[in-house]
């Protein structure tokens, strides 16, 4: 079975302050750029297409979420994504709004095509990008996590992606040797989907794990080169898949601890989301540690 | 005397969560979506040109406010504003900026022939967009909402859209039956001005509660057209045109009551941003229905 | 040694509730919006190419800041900047992301050409505008104030304006009457930095203290008309000189009184950003008059 060290996760992203460009929907910047702060990143939203890419090459995590991209904002998307993949930069795409209309369907599909070191999203919108649905209405969620999961782990294997579903339980897959791991995050609020940003940062936070991973053994030096690998020979090193998917696992539980201590110090949406930021900084190694995981792997009914 | 059922209202807006597209400015597209959700609405942010309008097919009620408006997002607006009137779906214009510069006034006021269901803005931006007034400096207000009464009158006979005027003591003006009828709505509190974003969404409201009506007695099968009818000869209509202004005031009454109660909980406008959230979200509709409204009818004093 | 008044200049702010045009980043704009409102100034964010000039011919202050700018902005920024020449209009730039990205590292350096009455950022980015450095990630900081007053002292005198360097201890530089006058501010929190637009929006209140000058000896009738002259030898007016200083002084003095007041009500960033726009607006000119200043002069350690 998989190690999932959420310690050394949070320990690392702590350490390393990594510097996380958001080409992201403009609703969601300001709460972004707060989260990623109140999480020990520091962010930049730099999203002009002349420029974009070359700021990736300095950048050490990239997130890609086409809300209400402009088509400046897709241009500089394609750019940022290549230079991303050029430099080994681990990117994660953010599909909201796939299946909301066709020009922008068609974009987020093309990205999902170039390599995502992960995917997240809510179920419909999962769904909608393995094409087992319509996708969702925006930014709510109309399917279920648990429903959507053999969308999930055929997004997973389609795209060489970890694939993460937000919901009040979160599932994220990893295809690692051949099996498809499944792991799930239990924590959160009935509140957080009334605050606007707490998916779309989660993306963002996301990227910043995956921009500090911790040093595994059997992987290389350059801890961050192996994490970035996508092409498929190289994503078959299992150390390389399981470092992954403990990033992916860290954002999400770290949104989990902290969005159920937030409701500690919530009167409504408008104080949860002051009490999240609180909570999201507040949190240590060891509350991160204390996350209600569940590993496990991913029986195909069909099968 | 038009019946206005504040209890129905908030009733169907809680049972309906009506998806909102807000084309609309950057600054409060956060603030907007956060208050839409805290009434039980779903907010998309969506203004690409290509797409916007592919959007409003599936959307429930349109909001529309150039306040930070690029040409791509004035292109985005004329095509949804198409498709809402095509598909009967309410749409509000919110008039902000007008006034500020020639071109934005110029597209404001083409925007205003285009029969949007609601018209919401501040004393200044009614008056000068019924060409009674030069406009405000950009979101505050110079005008009394008393003062312009004869313009929003006005304004709302020519466009045959219920004209709101937000202000200390709000202005609802509908023509129904050839009488001008004035519903007044006294709440909010002195904070509320110094919240950036309480006047624009509370448009993105507006179009919530048009989008999601009460079925009214003399309505036909389908609420949600009557409601959106805009052609003179169905606007004739009063019950349609009465749904329509329970809605505007609905919207209002909530911001009314919800301003008032979050002022308890507030040390200045910061933390009186985070108790209007909060209060909105909580509002009832027996808090809603005790809303301090005044109906009356509209005397010029010219005649 | 210059006279700053504190008091007077927070009296004059209230009196005057300037307007405040920001051509600023989309991150930043509802909380800029929102402080802006909170120390009694009018926001305005017009960025469009077509008439955001036009609109700087009624603003009495302009901030710039290209964080996130498209070429439409850019643009729009250049007929602004030229407005607020035309009309003595006092106008601050922000080089926030200068050295990010070649393209608009060109564009804030060419922006600095062009005659700001201030200019504001952070050590990082003074240094690279300056020459001396090569910027800041985004937004943080990697050099430290002090370090960077010789980049300051050239940048103030080859641009004429005055120059701020934030940080935990602010400097501000300003040439008047051949002297390098240094004033440095202590105050704000640690958790300042981790809310995202406390920087950006220290520039835009610069703007709008610089839009309400005190009337200072030695000045003309006209107040206005002094602090935002900009040529050579107007600027060569000791009074003048001293006027704008005191306004970018008061600027950081209220950030940094009110700052330190916002931690005593913070568990975290969360809830630090909304006391800091509490504290913002409930601040007194007493209080403002109390916060640590000291007033200096540089001395070139290669004179």
């Amino acid at each position: 079975m998989v190690d999932i060290d959420l310690h050394s996760a949070h320990r690392q992203l702590g350490a390393t302050n990594p510097l996380i460009q958001c080409i992201t929907n403009t609703v969601v910047q300001q709460f972004s750029a707060n989260v990623l702060l109140a999480v020990g990143a520091a962010p930049a939203m730099l999203d002009h297409e002349a420029d974009a890419a070359q700021f990736t090459q300095i950048a050490s995590g990239l997130l890609v979420n086409f809300g209400t991209a402009t088509s400046h904002q897709f241009l500089a998307a394609d750019a940022a994504i290549e230079a991303a993949t050029a430099h080994s930069t681990p990117w994660v795409l953010d599909p909201v709004s796939i299946g909301a209309a066709d020009f922008r369907t068609t974009r987020i599909r093309r990205a999902a095509r170039c390599h995502p070191t992960a995917i997240r999203g809510n179920a419909s919108e999962i769904a909608a990008l393995a094409g087992f649905g319509l996708g969702g209405r925006g930014v709510d969620s109309t399917d279920e996590v648990e429903a959507v999961l053999p969308a999930a782990v055929h997004l997973a294997a389609t795209t060489g992606a970890i694939v993460a579903v937000s919901g009040p339980v979160d599932a994220i897959v990893a295809q690692i040797d051949g099996v498809d791991h499944v792991v799930r995050i239990e924590g959160g609020h009935a509140l957080m989907p009334l605050v606007i940003g707490t998916g779309c940062s989660l993306g963002a936070v996301t990227a910043a794990y995956l921009a500090s991973p911790p040093t595994t053994p059997g992987s290389s030096a350059d801890p961050s080169a192996d994490l970035a690998t996508t092409s498929a020979s190289q994503s078959a090193n299992p150390a390389i898949t399981a470092a992954k998917l403990t990033a992916v696992v860290a954002a999400h539980a770290h949104f989990a601890v902290a969005g159920a201590q937030a409701a500690e110090h919530a009167q409504g949406p408008g104080s949860y989301s002051v009490a999240f930021l609180d909570a999201l900084h507040a949190l240590t190694a060891d509350q991160l540690a204390q996350a209600r995981i569940e590993i496990g792997t991913f029986e195909s009914s069909a099968a």
